[in-house]
């Protein structure tokens, strides 16, 4: 049975093929278009206190959620151009994570793993 | 019943509660967080071209897969402290940008729906 | 007389003909690399607060002032193949900024010009 | 003599004390800010071929100038507050490259440093 990310994954190829964008989408660029999506997330809190983005106005809370979605969208397109599972990889870098990040070590530190 | 997407978002939460990382994880930091794995992705592919971009090396594409994956997790918690619902997100996103960019006026091109 | 941007620019020049770099060094790339900078000078401060952010450690200085140093080299480069001078096009931007953010109306506010 | 960069520093100093914006300037904001800005420049070449980067139509390398501008005046805001020398700094790494990329080892290659 196809999951969400299965259908949303053929919505999505459809939508280019459609278009003929298939021509521009190559993992290079897509690199490139996600990491501009998420700028345009960055810049709604760029300005705002750590508290302040716990607590969203509603319209832009709603443009962030937008915002969220262009970089699952484009996720989900170079994870299907690489051939990629993401549920696959996310599992698999939680367990690497967990290695990385032991608990007795790093809890309630921010530090990064190679500075533990 | 859960989907692949609840269980990533239980099991994430878990992990950050066992190292007492929720002090940290306002969505202001995790959108810093999240451009910066976005970055490493990025860093993969910037001296490639774009045929190249397309066929990488298994080694690198075992590195890339993993930086996506680290862009889904911050993506999921981030959708857990916004209370967004990814998949509705990405639904609602797809019929946007299907009346941003409609078949006839897109085809073949690249540009921005503001300029079409 | 050369200022010390056309000192740089010469030497940057310099070291990438010696190495025939000049073949990667695209305006496209350029911004790749570049926005990987600026994300490694992001990740020093994803988990500071503000104000921890404005008391960085010395070593964490030092290393933040060379991100800062690689950012402002990719910068300089592009600018060179784009044949932008950096001190006008900023001189520029600073009028221009002035008549988007009146004083009246910004005072005080981190609001963007075109919610003002 | 005040160089260039000296200039710019004091207009954009006055620039925010005359807005009180120096409550929302720091360290971590600026990062965040400059990323902003950065990507700004990556969305007008992410659909570009590398040779069309190379010959931007007048009205987008008129834009992309300007973007250019802004990541540059971020950094000089930044170097203000961390009492940086960019000049400086980016001597310093000029030389640091010279030592990480070693002319014979890296001729003709984009191979980082560490996989050389």
């Amino acid at each position: 049975m196809p999951t969400e990310l299965d259908n949303l994954k053929l919505r999505l190829r459809e939508f280019a093929k459609e278009r003929d964008w298939d021509q521009f989408h190559s993992p290079k660029n897509f690199s490139m278009a996600m990491i501009v999506e998420c700028a345009e997330l960055v810049e709604h809190f760029q300005w705002l206190t750590d508290d302040q983005s716990k607590e969203l106005p509603a319209d832009t809370l709603k443009e962030v959620r937008l915002e969220m979605a262009d970089i699952f969208l484009y996720l989900i397109r170079l994870a299907d151009k690489l051939d990629v599972n993401l549920i696959d990889a996310a599992n698999d870098k939680i367990k690497l994570n967990a290695l990385k990040y032991p608990i007795e070590k790093s809890k309630g530190l921010a530090t990064k793993y190679n500075k533990l």
